[in-house]
């Protein structure tokens, strides 16, 4: 498929810099792009490659000024990630298998509907009383435990794993390898030092139109529920301890870790490898850098970073201060000097 | 079910502070329960719930004393968690599904034999010369590969990996995603800068009563085995690197990293994210701080943080005097003034 | 099997320092191994176990003297490590299960075709398109999607999970639980504080002889490939997100994690648990300490460590510096005090 850039300014509602008649029949990124390809340029560390692109198409900002020539045709809009991912989009459902149907040998359960726009791949388990709404996609090996709930339209990857009594909203994605529902992490300590298991009979929710990236691991809750709520983004490999909470389009990046009974508010964003203690709530539009320890409470709109966790400008200032600490230590002996000198 | 609290004092040898015949039919958070339920309070920072709790029932320690009227019915008993503990288990077992019996198709080599009171879930793996205990548990999509040793009792969670020849002892509990023996990382460099895979030719030999997490990795051993004793319980996300070790009634925190040939005592209580350098000894009975990095041999009874690690008093101490150094080095540039105002 | 010293020297070169008549029939670590065993020293930190190992043969460097008795058989080779990787490769290919042929059920899609020296185990799954070299061993329960590409003699451990339409090379190793090209995290914030999920229409492209651990993740790109090339060697557990690129026979250590269109070079030593952010280039020969925060470029040959990293030597110097924080404090608050006094 071919399209030219008067017709895709058209589509999304840009304006043509350029030449409205060249074509395009892929996507790259800026700095590997080809002709015939379309790109995009919205983070300014790489405005330069606009200069030299060999792409056909590049999408930019409206008010974008270039400083130097440019070979190819621009098409202005407001938001060129928000737009590029339109377009994505639009060719992700052409390019994307879209399964459909049920594959044999599968697992159903006795009494477990399926709809008919669902797909279920070879190898898939469904348990007893589990509950499958319409249009959903249960790939091959993935298993969905005894009185589990999966929402209209919700993908479940290959060899993700859902313990039993969960329940898992609309268009949610659990990516491959996560597993939901797994015990909580919860032992008392006995008078000979070794330790008995506290049964976990909560579940997990996850709301409507939440992400769980591959091999990530969301524990039931002890009692009641683990919660992640609706419009959530978890990366891979993190961790969400028994009893946690994740407000509503919070993302969090991959490999960060939440201990139990920690709340974390609405719209944060979370680095990679960041670390929650457990029993600690976290506000709302909180922004946490990445590899962060964070140790107690933490106020609406926070912006922090570092072990343990300081306002982001803080931690700039210590890693700076850190670095000359030498200096700060042979001030201090020449100042010694100078007192022992004058004595 | 429902049970009054006169029944529950007897089941489980407390005494009842208010109104025996009060019922409950469920367990919750306390901040959370409603009519009807039955809760616990055990961690200080969580007493000020149980003036405002609509629970029914709350179990709390003997000497507890109200510093405000109560509305909730009292049971005290010796140890609040451990006896919740214990009612939850008896909750577990009915609400729990326990299931039994070989679902088809599995693969079950030829050779091998199952109990009657095992578990074999569809599209479960079992490979040539696989022993399985009693009661015996595999659940779906889970992989025993040949030579593996299951003990009696043990659970084998969907998808779980366990690699061929190692062993597993008696009540143990592989979560879903967990990889038992994979290979260990060894690369020998070569000359023109690439690596000789090492063979891995040893095992992962893991004791009785030892819990794994979902999506955990321990790898087998290069040469004789990877150990994880008796008790021992591993969360979610952490990795056992080859030849390493770990004691008995150790519990090891979500994503900690352990590097080769690295020994951890028993007893130990080791923070989320923590990471170990290879080769190193832990004692018996060490506590350390989540996200610690611990370069070497730790003693007995320590207690550590930081990273590099150090005693967690000092690096309390460290994040204070960190939060400080702006201020040091005023104070540092104030008094050079002054011995240069004075020479 | 038995071999003797001195068919052992014969066959790789080495001199035996004993008896060539001692014949020994297993493995072991040098502090643990017994008579029959055969063991190597190349650890330094490891010399003194040499004095009272009950192995048999002890593999040892040309040039190593013993400073007291050794009762061991010595084989003298120019790098005892490599030896034993050689010796061991020997003794795996004896011990290790080496499956062949088509396991029942599994569901290999109409049209491809699988070589006659393949293994494909039972409830794995090879969709529409793929294309599987010759002497690929794929295991139980692992999956490749539409349009995969598997070379000669990879090896895809159980429960791997490849999504739709990316390329492994030859003689690959996939660990267990690995997910290759799940969706890259890419969301576009909108008006409303909610995320619109980037498509991700990429691929991950994996070169000749890669080895990835088990549960490690490599996202597909947003557009274009996320690389990695010939020889790298991921450990578990490791986040490769996104449009990430990791250059020839580098390896990275468990549990890192490569944020979004990071290039690391080749040759690379990376440690555990450390954290890439995204967007930077990282040279060739780049050496970075455990977890460790990488938050910008870093030049060729660099060694770093720390979070924020800087030069390890740095690091050390740091850490040394924060536990004498507190003296220092103490050391200026004492000039102050003589400068006041003097005034």
């Amino acid at each position: 498929m071919e399209f030219k850039a008067g017709q895709i300014a058209a589509m999304i509602g840009g304006t043509v810099d350029g030449d409205p008649e060249i074509a395009v029949s892929t996507f790259a990124k800026i700095e590997e792009a080809g002709a015939g390809a379309i790109t995009f340029l919205a983070n300014p560390k790489y405005t330069h490659h606009i200069y030299t692109t060999g792409a056909s198409i590049v999408l930019v900002r409206r008010d974008f000024v270039a400083e130097q020539p440019v070979g190819a045709t621009l098409i202005r809009v407001d938001d060129p990630y928000e737009t590029l991912s339109r377009l994505l989009e639009f060719a992700s459902r052409a390019m994307t298998p879209q399964p459909i149907g049920i594959e044999q040998p599968c697992h159903i359960a006795d009494g477990v509907a399926v709809g008919d726009d669902c797909y279920v791949g070879a190898f898939a388990y469904i348990g007893r009383g589990a509950v499958i709404g319409s249009g959903v996609k249960i790939y091959p090996q993935a298993y969905i435990g005894d009185g589990v709930s999966v929402g209209d339209g919700s993908i479940i990857y290959p060899g993700a794993k859902i313990y039993h009594s969960c329940k898992i909203g609309k268009r949610c994605i659990i990516h491959a390898g996560a597993v939901i529902g797994a015990d909580g992490f919860g032992f008392a300590p006995t008078a000979d030092g070794s330790y008995h298991k506290i049964p976990q009979i909560g579940i997990v929710e996850i709301a409507d139109d939440v992400e769980i990236g591959a091999n990530t691991t969301v524990d039931r809750a002890t009692m009641g529920a683990t919660r992640i709520e609706r419009g959530a983004k978890l990366d891979n490999l993190i961790q969400a301890a028994h009893n946690t909470e994740i407000g509503h389009d919070t993302v969090i990046a991959a490999q960060a870790g939440i201990a139990g009974s920690t709340k974390i508010g609405s719209n944060c964003m979370i680095g990679g490898q960041t670390g929650f203690a457990g029993h600690i709530c976290i506000g709302d539009r909180v922004q946490i850098g990445a590899q962060s320890g964070i140790p107690g409470n933490v106020a609406d709109d926070s912006i922090l970073m570092g072990y343990p966790a300081v306002p982001a400008r803080d931690f700039m200032r210590q890693a700076a201060y850190m670095k000359r600490l030498g200096e700060l230590f042979n001030r201090v002996k020449e100042l010694e000097r100078s007192i022992n000198k004058n004595k």
